[in-house]
């Protein structure tokens, strides 16, 4: 997300501070576009699949027995959520969580549905970018309503091949098992993620350990503050999970709470992989700063080195460039020869002073 | 706060130390001026509000069934409050924890009435400064007290608006809901000046990573430190939205809990942010600690390669300067041309080992 | 504390081993000089206060239905110690721990009475040390008795002082509530030392800002070393007045407990405080080092601007010193002068190099 | 394993992802070879061990009352893995994280058998490359199947001993008691593991401290990445033990409790131990970052003594190369002498100032 | 302990690896001398000590009313460790945790009898050597066992003192109270060494603040590394002690129960001191490091001094040192005395500069 685009969403936040809890005020990147709306409606037998246009066209499959999952992909329109809420006797505090797009992931049971916020996450390996969005489930006993914030593509498209597909369990459960596979979905997103964060992570660390450059350090930099990001996302995730298995909603079925022990399982292994990356990352740094004092050392050494062997030199050359009147050696045969034997030999003592030193 | 300031607060804490508790010393910012007051009561029906003289005004509302809010705008005029802790039971220690302005966060149970302690906080991004002023709340059955710092500026008017317009629920709910609007505005306080940290910390990420100074060094420092303080004032607010939630006083009706379970959720989400700049401000510590090497590698590269392309030279010219009698390459004919080839040939090889060494 | 004092101390420590538990060895500083020694009785009626000589006149109050104070200081007389432990019926692991001056601070109870020990803090601001002496608490139903170390000074004198003005509620309530003054007391002794370290910590962050030297470095080292020793102190003082707070002794009356929870509040401000300075520190250290770092910086450039400038004016100096024969320039007219310009030139240049790098 | 299995490996997480849960994906590095399996069956009286062909042939020891422990080494033939499933009432998750090498640790009680996830560990000291091998047990009432990754070498050599030879316990016991036999040889892994890496730790250590270079760096880092990965793989074990310790399930008898116990004693020394390698690994950074800085010390004084000493006595032999008519010294009998002379002195006088600075 | 004795024992823990739990296998250092063995039987009346050849010997007392200490010092003759076990009816399992000498302090309760583990611990000052001893105790109805490593000295000796003389209760209690006492005296071992960590520890810190070498950072490395070896023993005290106070055993008597909490209170005493050791010795690598800079940037200044004063002189020699005919300064009369003059100037502001940058 650029840097502007943070300051606005920011803006939002801190304007809405003084309004009365309850109050829909879309917070998140402005929008304009129409909210897409879809719904699928399904039982073993029987598999419904249609986009809408009006937030009413969804109402009636409420009254069925089968299982019904909207989706609304976009929540900047404040008048289909209200609309929402009512017919499906939402409260206004959830309804404000769910346009408020800066929510940590949470589970809250209300009786007559349960209200769960995740994060979706995205990577763009080329400039680092960490995207995420937030995807708010209201799971009621025979629908799911999904409320993303409309960004340009999602991760439920293999629910949607599933629940089509009908091949395994997900047409003969209930509305718990949709939600848990839509919360799988976000899951995995952060796997996916994860894997290219380790990929970069190694490239970086071939980088730092052969030819750093201060482009290293903001890369690892980068890395870090993407780990902090994922680290604060993926925290909550292992709390809703165990929200939900240990939960006594009538909601969720039994058969279904081994499930979202599954995603908790998942949820441990990605917070273990983003600390362990985190180590990772700063053994890197402490790599790159004392890459930096050897290579300070070893200008500094060709600096004594040359200064070191030459400044005697020079020094000798200028005793006998001097205009004394009196000055016997001038006048000898062989002064000149000698004082070159000498040079010769204080080079020589020099490198093999060096040598001794181990920096040659 | 300037320096001064804080050492005479200091200087008052100290102080008090021996005095019996329940003696009533203010401790805050020395302060003679008027101490103001205001009530505002109301029902679903009725609103009155009221800016009064004495302290005594107030006193009547309480016998009245509607809810009364009495706001104390300076807790430096012990008289005062010693006249309301009188009229509304409040016992010695819950006064003196008013008057002093250096209590941390929190909330009792008095059992006639609840206790809470809160913090606004306001940034003054120019020179970074972070102010906080301390709002006592006393919540009865139909009357809130509240004491404020007196400083200019209040974070309660939207609460203020809210009740005079009587548009959403606070008309209808009770004292409890209105200490949670009151508290509620002053967590709110806590992201706006968090949006303000946030970006100051984006302008100084900036400086660090381009053109870094001293004088960002004496930034990053300043931010980590309004950090420390900040994260010291939010993470007792948890504890007390979660007291409050979890109460079972008969004060806080079952309908209000779910508005301090936001409030909890607030303030979850004022620590994550904070820690999250925390670990960002670390960061920054790190790359600027790095620059200041990369800097220094560069200077002593340039005193390197000047040095080493030269030194040599110098040598060479020192000695044809000398004055030997016998010394048969002065004589030859092409002698100063061959050596300013050799110093040629010498500079060409120091370039190329620069080069190779990928200095320059 | 001197080092050899500490080492004595130690000593003692290590001697100690292998007694049996209960045997008697006084551990601190060596002392031979005479206990004094105190009676405060009083009731809400009756104020008496008197030095004695002989520890056995006290023992006569104990069967009054006053309130008895008796304030032992001195723990090094073995003598006085287990008298007053057989007639209070003290066993004898309690008095180890109370000629014991290395206890850590802790409430027990022990049925007939209750145990405390705590720490009195002081600090010399001039040679930056901090000096605790240990205070040992013996509860019963009607008297309390003191045991300090015997150091020049108290902090006990507000607390005499309110028992003989009589004003407030101390005269009224048991021995619990005096122990909770004595015990507040020397919780307030705490905020004066940070008070004192706070002023010191700006002093000391001052200079580290403007002119950082490397007694800077001491003080900093030996504000960390204060802050952690005040750390040691101050953390366990929490969990002793938690315990009280929530004992059920019937020698702690309901009405006290509040002032327990009082000073419980007042520890998590000290920690709070001492946890916050800590930080403060550790980021002034981070500041020295990199300060360091920044001025070797500038030394090296105001080395490598000055070497840069000259060594090539040199060498050319030179090469117009040599010797040679034919050397065409030195017969020109204004070869001197030309050369004279290049130098001029090159110092330009050199300039205008320093300058785009931002070295001047 | 090579950078490139990793990213492999990698690239199959995520492309698991959007499957349905219970889905078999065998993930890991890919095999094509036959998958070995292995059938042992013992009572106290009898001993059966043989190699198998076809999975089926392992079924009809199900039903008789003797224990059997089926070895399944490569879990990549998803077939193999169905047909197990399907008859020993394996539920669809079990599988999918048998067939995934990435799981963590872990036991999970499904009330017909207890499902255990280990990790074995390999070091190798040669190029400090750590790895780690997955084993699934599926613990049942009177069998055992484990799965292997089918990577070369495994530790359950001297389990297959134990049960032929028959001489301790594990003859007399159950199929729990095999489940611990395997379990704790996997433990005991790590602590050959361990052993490997002190050892390397203290050749990496003396290196630091007697001639670092920067591949001592590396091999630093490699040592604590190494430890991050133990880490990681160990404390779930502790979890593991303690879980299996503490089961209520019929399938784990009492006396086999405390041999769990015994593993989860086992695992704290790891984790101790680890922890510990931690901290010396990470003292070996600090000492090897002031050795880097040490040295430079060294060069940089080496180069100062030389530059200190002749500097002065250069310019001195510059100032009589001068030509200027009128230098009455130039004349003396003495002169050139007269200036030996003090540069001799000049000489002396450095390095006595250099003796007092402790250089030389 | 050296380097190859460590080595050797790792080698055998790795060993181990793969045997059936509760075989017998020693792992400590490899011995072979007699292993020494002692009975101290005692009551209230009697007294009886004598060394045994033969363990046989020790079994009659077991049948006594009366207390038996039994003192097995050295754990290497498996034999012995046997004939007890089996006598005394100690599991398997126990047998093999005292023949290693590799166990963590821990308690556990056996029903018939109590087992635990400690370390007592020696410092050799000189070369800085941390030495820890295993000390397992078997705690039954009228009887202890101690094993011992067998290495010269123990801390027991005080405990045999106390028996014999008969003074204090240790006569009157039970083996309960004995085995605290045994504890007790392993526990102020670690005072002792403490003590003498401490005294170095202030040793080295005067060297950091005063001289620091090279040889100073390798004292504060072994410093920590101790400090992370004592933390590793100390800690499970801690759970030791609180295990035994509150164990519901019968072998526990309630009086006995305040001794446990006794030792509690030390090891919480001795983590705090070992916890700030050790924050003091991470701030004596600050300072260390910071004077590697200090010290560096001294050289370099002086380094920068003398060349920013001479290059200039030098460089101003050498111009008039060039053998231009057209000089028109050669010729002046006062033109060498005009140089010499400027050249002081350059060198009285070249001082000046310097001391306006605080550099001399």
């Amino acid at each position: 997300m650029s840097k502007s685009k943070r300051r606005r969403r920011m803006k939002k936040i801190a304007m809405k501070a003084g309004l009365a809890p309850g109050t829909l005020v879309h917070i998140g990147e402005a929008r304009t576009d129409k909210v897409k709306m879809e719904v699928i409606d399904y039982s073993e037998a029987s598999f419904e699949q249609k986009a809408i246009e009006r937030v009413e066209e969804c109402f009636p499959f409420k009254a069925r027995p089968t299982i019904t999952w909207v989706n609304i992909d976009g929540v900047h329109d404040i008048g289909i959520i209200e609309k929402i809420g009512k017919e499906f006797r939402i409260n206004d505090l959830v309804l404000e969580d769910i346009v408020n797009t800066e929510q940590r992931p949470q589970a809250k049971d209300f009786g007559s549905f349960i209200f769960i916020v995740l994060k979706m996450a995205k990577y763009d390996p080329a400039d680092d970018e960490l995207l995420t969005e937030q995807v708010s489930l209201v799971v009621g006993s025979n629908f799911v309503i999904s409320f993303q914030e409309g960004k340009e593509g999602d991760v439920f498209g293999s629910v949607r091949e599933r629940i089509r597909a009908g091949k395994d369990r997900i047409r003969k459960m209930g509305a718990d098992y949709l939600a848990h596979a839509l919360m799988d979905a976000s899951v995995d997103s952060y796997f996916t993620v994860l894997e290219q964060i380790g990929m970069k992570l190694e490239d970086v660390e071939d980088e730092t350990l052969n030819h750093p450059t201060p482009k290293t350090l903001e890369q690892i930099h980068k890395l870090k503050r993407n780990l902090i990001f994922l680290r604060k996302a993926v925290w909550p995730v292992r709390e809703v999970a165990s929200f939900l298995e240990r939960s006594e909603s009538p909601l969720i079925e039994k058969t279904t709470k081994i499930y979202f022990r599954d995603i908790f399982d998942h949820s441990l292994q990605l917070i273990d992989l983003i600390e362990t990356f985190r180590d990772v990352a700063a053994g890197m740094l402490d790599i790159y700063l004392s890459s930096l004092s050897n290579r300070m050392n070893e200008v500094i050494k060709v600096l004594t080195i040359i200064s070191t062997i030459f400044i005697p030199l020079t020094f000798l050359a200028g005793l006998y460039g001097m205009n004394f009147k009196n000055m016997p050696e001038l006048g000898w045969r062989f002064g000149y020869y000698g004082v070159l034997a000498l040079m010769v030999a204080i080079v020589v003592f020099m490198l093999f002073f060096f040598k001794r030193k181990r920096w040659i």
